[in-house]
């Protein structure tokens, strides 16, 4: 298999170090550069040991050729510093795969009133796919520059895909009751995200609008032709890894077979997993895999699809869902590297 | 303060520890016996270490004239025990405060139909009051049996109650989104509730319906006149005390100021803790209180209530509110004994 | 009851809140004032929801006569900031409690070789009384200044101290190893400290000489006349309280009953329970108390004494030992407040 | 790659499925039948919904042709199991390896001592090789019959190794203070093993005698000539995987550079790690993998060797080293299939 030469700006957090986990494990894939402005110098496997005789890199602080060897690069940067390299990675033809908001949303006004920054390079907003390959794929194969989208958008989305595009579903309530672990802050040295605060507790937050709002949003609608209303409430779990989105619709008619609908939805993902009637998917059977699984339930008393969405958030909800969209747009099988099965217990 | 002379029946499990723990700290409490099967002889301290220096007690086997010397006794069985006792204990004018379903149900056949077994006494059903001091206060006041309520319906009907009574929600979609510790579910020997089954992992289960759906419904819909239609999905959490409910109803009328109908709701009540408006209350907050603590917010956008509503579900779901049920029957100062803060961190 | 004026320094922490939580449960303690300079102005029970209600006060920046109304001081500050409030406070004939490690070693070199600055006031390390009231309780008694232990060397100093008073073992090879939870390492923004570092994982830390190694040593060399050499080993676990010390040492004659000689050197004491042989004291059954239980062992094999010792880290580690001293220092029942079972499960 | 057939005797519990976890990325393995009596039928991806679409096998009733096309079986079962199959499959030339302690232990009256029952075949015992490749590789490469090493036995006695191989440590009063997550009780439904009892709390057992000692006593005495004397106390954490050994013995000199004897220990050992000078290894840098990772100190003060060596219970402490076994015993690489990083965070 032909080499994949690899860049990584900003691989200090848990997407980096994900990122650096799974790559360890494709065999097509070469890392030649990672970036980090603080750890300059550092090995990575200083910072983290669990990569001793993975990874041989140190961290670099970023020049203006240091991706120039590279056939595509990861930005696991936080938002607003991605856009400031995709001008020239494009222009280098590198391809570009960011797992930040820089490139997820098409209305650059929307995006600077919920990211609260001007944008660096709105014209690029039009080249940018989603990389969402469950419902974009063709647009990532061709695409120079991917929006890897958020962890809870993609949780969302590929719960209610299969009852938007199949009209089954009044659009103007929907409720999407999402439970995170932790390491979907990320690692920052703040209060809130300690063990102390975090163990042995629940709570919602953002209740009254979290940043992943319109891109969810912007993703479902393109999904319908009708008006479409959301109520999302993220909630914070006791553990590190882990999205469970809990999705509530109104259907439109009592008499489908939703286990049918999303069987055949599916039928063809590697990494969309519809689970037999009655199954309660949990986070732990997809932790560390790129594997999305979902049960639905038709409540008839309700007249409501009930949609239960597990994913690992590092993963399908980041480094696994950026590689599949690196194998995508680099033309290999698209499951290369990602095939393994989940950590339990 | 008169000495209350306390049976309980059933104390091993986490319900039953809980109510020795709060007991202890009660001024007026004097534990006569405790019984159980399985460890009679075996002194409770022994049992459970924590309780070394505060119980001097040995579970005993239960006999016909254990509790003679009670004023009150407390079943903290499983379902299926306590109706077994009560019309004796009833007789010889011993009240009764049950911590299982057997007598919350007002519709026998309901009640059959869920727990899967006939009822002992459904003649004395009509004569058990539903022990939700917020709702039902000046029955509990002279009621001889209490029939305590569990430990999700009592987050949901404290967060739906306000809205319910004062009809500003749409009753037919109510969805009820709910998160638990695993203390909730006893502590029964099951691999399903090993600490390697649940520790870093969010599942739903019983989505297609759970037990404690018909208490809600009576109990919701009891506050108001209008059919009712709910949804209930309970989660388990990694951790293991805490509920938190998720609340979602759709608004009537949109110029409605809900953080003031809330406040107004609970200004007299010493449990229920409405929290200033933007507030996300944590489970930990109310971890080994009886307290339940809410945020209440009205999404625009969607003319959705939203309401969250936490709980130590061992406390004021169950243990804490037994007790408080219990100082308004025998007449003391409803919160004795339940006044202390949450333990943080 | 007479009220006991309380002032408190620096509680925004662990210690802070903790000994916030049980002073409301405290009848004769009235905290007159809090102070924080980060925090000034914000009420308490902002920043510790599970203080609402229990808690009316707001931080204050401190001014130099903000505790003149106080009968006693707490310092809940990090290391070098109590000791230059002392001289103030004893002048005016205030009593202070210090949670930090200012006057807990009596050579000032040694502490300023562990804690990297200049001591501000040496001249009072000889009143300072060191606050393990086992050990130290008539001076205690009489002391304007105590000096709180921390919380790895109160569980271990009573782990040995019966094995030491009596002579019964060789002090040339003592192996301290302890896991503490994560709150023993306050509430502090760092990496480190997140959720996602801690969760699933234990490592030792500080291998090569932790700072509470010299407060052990001269502690437990206070207990003997023989020269002491001590190994100190504390690890890190996934808990957020709770220390459990396990403790080695070679015994110098096979014939002694230590279950009897453990049991009769705390057969008086309110907060050291001695469990029955062959017991595994686990940190739950403390948790929240001012319990520090301990089994002890004969390894005949091995000629070996092992000690399980264990306790609630912020508690008898740190804010309820403070106000056991305080009690003792006020001439009030030494356990009053702190009379509570733990937190079980 | 020739294809190695694969039996699995009684796969149900933890490292039944982290045994199928590893060999779904093992590429020469061909799993062709798993025995359980209590599952027989159940797909094996309906118990662990994780290996859907890894393992297409059912829980087959053990029949006496049942193994008679494999290479290999492996026997995951509890002690008193694999003893019972062991004559059978090797006089069909079917090769052995067993997790139990079956085959541990040399003496076959210790044996019966500690496991409390009769050996089925204690004549196989001298036949049967003690599956620590570090130690046997030479043994394990031509055997028929390999017990697998117990998870604290792994991690104690790689930690020793090097002192003991090198005579530099006093061999009469080692301690090996060792700490376990919770998956090393088994997946057995016992009250001790919920997730309410475990979480939030440390506590030792065993401390009296653990099973465990007899085989890590045996595997260190081989390692030296001189009379061993061995205290080992296991603690169980609130943590599914990983064990730490601290491990601690007196070194007979004081200038000998403990770093460089273990760094020229394991210099060519695929799955042992020795950290830089000062490290502090976290279970969770070896979680998933079959790596063992150590750092040693030398505490001069007290004339101490320190060393502190982690690893995966499940992985390095069972499954993982069985497939070291097996690769060495089948003569391909010995890293086949085992050569991932860990998952962190």
């Amino acid at each position: 298999m032909k080499r994949i030469n690899i860049g990584i700006i900003g691989g200090t957090g848990y997407t980096g170090v994900e990122l650096l986990r799974l790559l360890a494990a494709h065999p097509a894939a070469n890392v030649v550069c990672i970036t980090s402005r603080s750890e300059a110098g550092r090995p990575v496997s200083d910072l983290y040991p669990s990569l001793r005789g993975h990874c041989e890199l140190a961290y670099q602080a970023p020049t203006p050729t240091l991706f120039d060897q590279c056939d595509i690069v990861f930005a696991a940067t936080p938002n607003g510093v991605a856009m400031n390299y995709a001008e020239t990675l494009l222009k280098k033809d590198i391809k570009l795969i960011d797992f930040s908001a820089d490139f997820r949303i098409n209305d650059v006004a929307v995006w600077s009133e919920w990211y609260g920054m001007d944008h660096a390079c709105p014209h690029l907003l039009s080249d940018a796919v989603y990389g969402l390959p469950e419902f974009n794929r063709e647009q990532i194969r061709n695409a120079m520059l991917v929006a890897n989208p958020g962890c809870y958008p993609t949780a969302v989305q590929l719960g209610y895909m299969p009852l938007l595009r199949n009209g089954l579903i009044e659009t103007d309530s929907l409720i999407a009751d999402c439970k995170s672990g932790a390491s979907g802050a990320g690692k920052n040295a703040k209060t809130d995200l300690l063990f102390c605060e975090i163990s042995e507790s629940v709570k919602a937050y953002a209740a009254s609008g979290h940043r992943h709002l319109p891109e969810i949003r912007q993703g479902l609608q393109d999904m319908t032709r009708e008006p479409l209303n959301l109520v999302f409430v993220p909630h914070l779990m006791p553990m590190i890894r882990g999205i469970h989105a809990t999705l509530y619709a109104r259907l439109k008619q009592s008499d489908v077979d939703l286990q049918a609908v999303f069987e055949a939805a599916y039928a063809d993902e590697p990494f969309v997993d519809v689970m037999p009637a009655g199954s309660h998917p949990d986070t732990r059977s997809v932790r560390g895999t790129n594997m999305c699984r979902i049960a639905v339930y038709h409540l008839k008393e309700n007249n409501q699809a009930l949609v239960l969405s597990v994913e690992d958030n590092v993963v399908k909800g980041a480094a696994g869902q950026a590689i599949q969209n690196m194998n995508i747009m680099m033309g290999i099988e698209e499951t290369t590297g990602l095939n393994l099965p989940a950590l339990v217990p």
